[in-house]
């Protein structure tokens, strides 16, 4: 394996380098080719590294940055502002051939924003688009996008999601033909929103995709398709029900049936049938796969959850990792040239 | 108590009078007050009623309807041919007096058309909204509406789901001063469509209204809210994820460890804990709190599931009759006259 460099937006985020720092850290423990860049405030950056291996603290450099974009900032106003910022910063390095790619968990908009103004959408794509892969019952993985890097998307923006999700699954998970499907109200054909029934045309009538139809909610996890597509905001609050529920269960099967007076030999066996049923259902838990890519750029960047913990953020490092050792937006750009030309 | 009769659209639904019929019965044998009108096709209604108690069957009577509208058709199309259909029939029956509320697992369009046509509006009200009363982690309720009457919701409109569903917290679920929150996809204020930032103003400035802000898609079962504010196709999928996430919990719980060899002793263990953890997630089971109730009418219109089982049909009939004791619509009515006045 060769050299990789990434550049973490160490302010980005609730908890800002209390848990980027410590997730970078454990990064770098486990990947002896990583090399990571913290940009943000050295004052606060700094202290948090001084227990830190020597090798570890090798592959790692801190550059500093002035300021912050706050996460309640409207995206324009934070990006006219943004010179000098953390953010920014980190971007820069992708564009300028410093690092491969680059995690925040710092406000989407102005990620969105700033990373089609630096790095560049690729032909073809208008609005690049947040996309997660979420692990489903059948033991496989769906691709779901958009998650909110667009508050609106109308058909075509669509259609190019589909086209996007269509290559994720095609040439990282590696299933063929993926089948494609567009979140909706209903199976029916004339369910929805104009643009979701405009969109569904299209893609019916393009051979590249191999379209199934329409999946409501419930179908989320169900794997019925390799590919799930919807507009931003329908995809953000969806990911973050199920989120919010996954949780929820968790923590229930947890806490479930603690401090009561019980024999102890029933409190053990109590506790190892929860302990088997979590690692059952663990492979849903959201910190597991925290990162959503931001699909259509001429770079990768992957945004972490604003509230992610030190194990969630280290999860969106290893997802940027991985993203540019499969070279996703290379193969993105090959496949989309290709699905152009023959629709031309 | 006294005797209260309801309209059973006993056609509409995946499963028609398989389900219905049998529901029926069970509310019966359970309601001793109950009155039923059966709407439908006699011929495959009756025979689901040749096993049931006669005791129970004096109190049902069925009534025939020529034709039933599909659930994938067009709703302004089915409302067009709906004269002489179950739906349309059911609807009628209230409107006439001859029922106090309809319930329907049928096309939910077509329903909420055929709704608002015969039974009419309150004043103040557009358009009409689906509500359901969500049980929360803190074993309080909240009211989330709209679950998919309206396909796209402007500002005005949410401001009147707010009105609606905060009576609803007040009068129905006794919840003094009734928190309420917009969904959206982030806290800040600068977050999401148009149309949520705006309802977000007259909703600050309503002295009415204990309107405490945005909660996003994790917070639907934190009981942050008493109240939480959507459009149609957001709350629809949103309840759908839910409900797919929360019945695959069930059933990995039911069948994890299943099959496997095991002292019987283990066995039995394993099954009486996963038993009381199921019990422990119970009352978040979609089934028993299906039927959303069609608010902002002349009258009490119950929308099931279409995939309702039994049992779930047996709760939306349940539904109709709490609304129909509360008095819901007479409640809302009274409300927002009060509203509506002071705020002109």
């Amino acid at each position: 394996m060769t050299r990789l460099t990434l550049a973490i937006d160490a302010m980005g985020g609730d908890f800002g380098p209390c848990v980027t720092v410590p997730a970078a850290l454990q990064a770098l423990a486990l990947h002896s080719q990583l090399q990571l860049l913290l940009i943000g405030d050295p004052a606060a950056i700094t202290p948090l590294l001084a227990k830190a291996d020597s090798a570890v603290k090798g592959r790692l450099q801190v550059i500093p940055a002035e300021s912050v974009i706050a996460s309640d900032a409207k995206p324009s106003q934070a990006i006219r502002h943004s010179r000098g910022s953390s953010m920014r910063i980190a971007l820069e390095m992708v564009k300028e051939g410093k690092a491969q790619a680059c995690v925040s968990a710092g406000n989407t908009g102005a990620l969105m924003g700033l990373a089609k103004l630096l790095l560049k959408p690729l032909d073809g794509i208008e609005r690049p688009a947040l996309m997660t892969v979420l692990p489903h019952q059948q033991r496989g993985n769906t691709v779901v996008l958009d998650l909110g890097a667009n508050v609106e998307s109308d058909s075509a923006m669509l259609v190019q999601f589909a086209i996007m999700g269509a290559v994720m699954a095609e040439e990282v998970l590696a299933i063929e033909q993926p089948r494609v499907a567009l979140l909706n109200i209903g199976h029916e054909e004339t369910k929805g929103l104009h643009s979701i029934r405009e969109a569904a045309e299209q893609l019916r009538a393009s051979p590249q995709i191999n379209y199934i139809g329409y999946l409501e909610g419930n179908d989320l996890l169900t794997g019925k398709a390799d590919v799930l597509v919807c507009d931003g905001f329908v995809g953000n609050v969806t990911l973050k029900t199920l989120e919010g529920v996954v949780r929820m269960f968790l923590s229930l099967l947890k806490s479930s049936g603690e401090g009561k007076k019980r024999a102890w030999w029933m409190k053990l066996l109590g506790r190892w049938i929860k302990r088997r049923l979590a690692k059952r259902f663990g492979h849903l838990n959201p910190d597991q796969y925290n990162g959503a890519c931001l699909l259509g750029l001429r770079g990768t960047v992957i945004k972490s959850h604003g509230a992610a913990n030190q194990r969630a953020f280290a999860a969106a490092i290893e997802q940027a990792e991985q993203a540019v050792r499969r070279q996703v937006p290379e193969r993105i750009a090959a496949r989309l040239e290709a699905v152009l030309a023959r629709s031309d």
